[in-house]
């Protein structure tokens, strides 16, 4: 199965040489070459440009910061709507509006080539890992052919609906990651102003109902303020404007969604954008002096 | 070691059961006279007043519902610090605000009387399986002391600090508990709204960094729109009224505590007050229609 | 000056008539025939599309209900910047994003076609009447040339800052009276709740401190329980995106401004889109039984 | 009418002064003795106690900081409850929560004493120019007698209901005023970050649907970063958790006055707490950078 993937960053570049590694024959490219190189020295092929990428794949995988990128690359000239053949599968793996999933969706359908939006969470130690969660939306046919290969990608590996699905379902993990984050910000907060020790707390609430992964994986980090990332709030403020707009497109009012994108925009006005999403603690102590 | 239990509610009873099974001495009180037959049945010793309860203990356990009944049981006339002994302990187990717990502390230690607050969590069922989790603030030698017995009632069992750091602590884990119920409400309406199957996003939502106890133990039942309590709307309210009366009182701004302690009044407004607190969810829907 | 009136809906046909009976020499164009053929019986004149409308205008006037219809209108190959002339003014009083008034001025400034953006509060009653406040964006001069024809339009009218300025202080505008609008339910639900007259309450509120426009109009309304619009719900949830979309564009965080944009999805959930915007009381209300 | 004034602080002093003004034979009482001998020079009579003061008195007014001094001065051995004579008025001109005036109140009729809570808003301009709104509580016919003495102090003076609706009535009013001062910094936040003149900007709203008395009086200090009270954030931040208590207390939910006490709070946790209420536009723009 001739496997292309473009975009090969932070994430796009382990993924595509966890491909390498498990035997698919893994084509690159990149707006910059340097990783392209890099892919090929793995094992895998360069291409120089989107159509020479797209030409002969089998599966395209698309794995790009934003819906522009997304957009430019199916929908472009030189694109690969126009340049993947009938019965090509796009997988495409960023972080998009749900209503962006669905346009290159349709497009992609009547040119007869198979999509799935299959955005992953897990972050960068999970794209080197191969241990991703991979929420897909799309026919459930083309879902199943394409398990296989999501498979070297991730573990938890799920069909939640129709194509735009895997993107609804990423926005709610968004809004949830980035919401505990929040309270557990306001909870060291409280914690320390009250002269209560914040590890010991927190032990306390990581053993009981306030239990997360979150607190498992961070707090001892938060209470150190180490907030090296990780996933960057510039990430986590993007994914939050696109949890608003799916509200908004899906018509429903999510108010605790509301306060949390505000907090997350605010990390991002304060000059956070480039450390850790646990970094929300730096706004809940800004607003309290 | 002569232990009182004052307090045979819904988590009270099954915790003195507990003493009585695990060896100790124990004599019960409640205003009810029901539960104290019942305690004695098992083995305990029945009080027919606080004065006579309290009257030669080494240990007074209260359990109470809330900072009134905690306040007279302490400072009434007939109250324990009446007619405690110097020396005795005093462990408080109700869930008050800090500043309750620390009143009571300066005026046992007045007494000669050795305080802690030790709020729990972990529900009924915690009470009953002697799993609950323990936060306790006071002196950390009358912590050591007790910590044998507070050993039969929990399995996470922590000093967190001075008199009322227990209570702190309780009041973040309430905020952080609420938070993540209405979080995870929100992702709910939005994949529902969305055509997305709820049941399959929360599963990947479960497996990542959005993982919670409270998606572990309550999305199937979430979904569903079951909510027999577990841990009723009704309590939750009042935690969540102490953790913004500890906020203000340390002096701290919480705005994500700050709308989730509305969320629940709305729960109780809408009459949901003897649901499970899971019930927030009703809330965040009735919000979309 | 040959003057075009493209978009004669509710806001657009009063204003547009407003001109014919200043003297102005006007041409109107809507998709829909009815409101030309009005504006043709008052004196105007009718065209039956874009280009025809266009030809020859010294100023176009578009007045339409959101970003698309404005892209279309201003770049589509029937549109104002293909078909109208150098050294004509396109003064755009639709409410639309801060960055959809700044790409339009932008392709306008090119073909040397001179942009103001300048939206309009007052509702209908303002259209009819000419008391619209007007809220400029662009160069200066334009704005100075224009400023007699806008005062047939309106009374307040204002020259804000460059192109895009003009909706950005609209968006101010309606989160601040979305934000009352909330407040003032929220007060009339605090009142009522607690026994107490919500009319003499709201009275004194009015002769204070906390005195607005809105009290002064429509407390009596609210607390009768009169929707009848005025502003449409569905207007104020499209201008509640713009604000928040004009906030993220900005790169700021407003948290009271979140909060009432999902107060007024909610009213959009709830099926009140077509009813006055002080029918946010009606969310206040259902959160609260 | 013998007339005693109890706290002669800020407001306290010169409503005294304008009843002494206004020929009322005033006897002033206050914890610190300089205002009393003030209030003596201005042809009132000196008190040294609260017992003093309200012998022989027709009518007690109590202008005092919070619920424990109010509670202090009714109930305490030295009280007004028990050196007062059957008949006497109680008017309560604090701002209290409505369930201390009401408990007040209860206490008071017990003893055959007529109270009214009858809280100000007007700040301390209103105070000096007898220009203050009140708000009434208590008995309709109490009201009616008190009613030309309150016509000295305010100008617009309403019976709003029961013990307790004085209260209510002041917390809704400062819910309000809160949180428009918080939508008001929003506006301004967004205006400069946009490039747009705040100045500009706000003119046009003041005259439009979201004008209000605060952007009449506070805009142009506003946008200069002119903070001298007026009205002190921490007062306010009082005021707001009596508004949080008397919802929980009415059982109502108030999503956005959850979220104004929050940002109230953070004013003060940032140290603003003698500045300006209008000082809430530090907040917005701190949690911007």
């Amino acid at each position: 199965m001739r496997t292309t993937f473009i975009g090969l960053g932070i994430m796009g570049s382990p993924m595509a040489a966890n491909l390498v590694r498990a035997g698919f024959d893994v084509t690159g490219y990149d707006v910059s070459p340097g990783p392209v190189e890099r892919l090929a020295a793995l094992g895998g092929k360069a291409a120089g440009s989107v159509p020479e990428a797209v030409k002969g794949a089998d599966v395209v995988i698309t794995m790009l910061p934003d819906s522009p990128q997304v957009e430019e690359v199916a929908f472009g000239a030189d694109g690969l709507l126009e340049h993947g053949r009938a019965g090509m599968f796009h997988v495409d793996m960023s972080t998009v509006k749900p209503e962006t999933s669905i346009r290159v969706a349709q497009a992609a359908t009547i040119k007869g080539i198979r999509p799935l939006d299959a955005p992953v969470s897990g972050g960068e130690r999970g794209a080197v890992d191969g241990t991703l969660s991979i929420m897909a939306g799309g026919a459930a046919e083309d879902f199943t052919e394409m398990r296989p290969l999501l498979s070297v990608l991730g573990t938890t590996i799920r069909h939640v609906g129709p194509s735009g699905a895997g993107q609804t379902v990423k926005a709610a993990n968004q809004l949830v990651v980035g919401g505990i984050f929040g309270l557990v910000a306001e909870a060291i907060v409280l914690l320390e102003a009250s002269g209560v020790d914040p590890a010991g707390g927190l032990d306390v609430l990581a053993g009981g109902l306030g239990g997360s992964r979150i607190l498992e994986l961070r707090r001892h980090s938060m209470v150190r303020r180490e907030f090296a990332p990780g996933f960057r709030i510039d990430l986590h403020h993007k994914d939050m404007g696109i949890a608003i707009a799916a509200a908004r497109r899906a018509g429903v009012a999510l108010p605790l969604t509301g306060v949390v994108a505000q907090l997350m925009a605010a990390a991002k006005a304060q000059g956070h954008g480039s450390l850790d999403h646990s970094a929300l603690l730096k706004v809940i102590e800004r607003l309290n002096g």
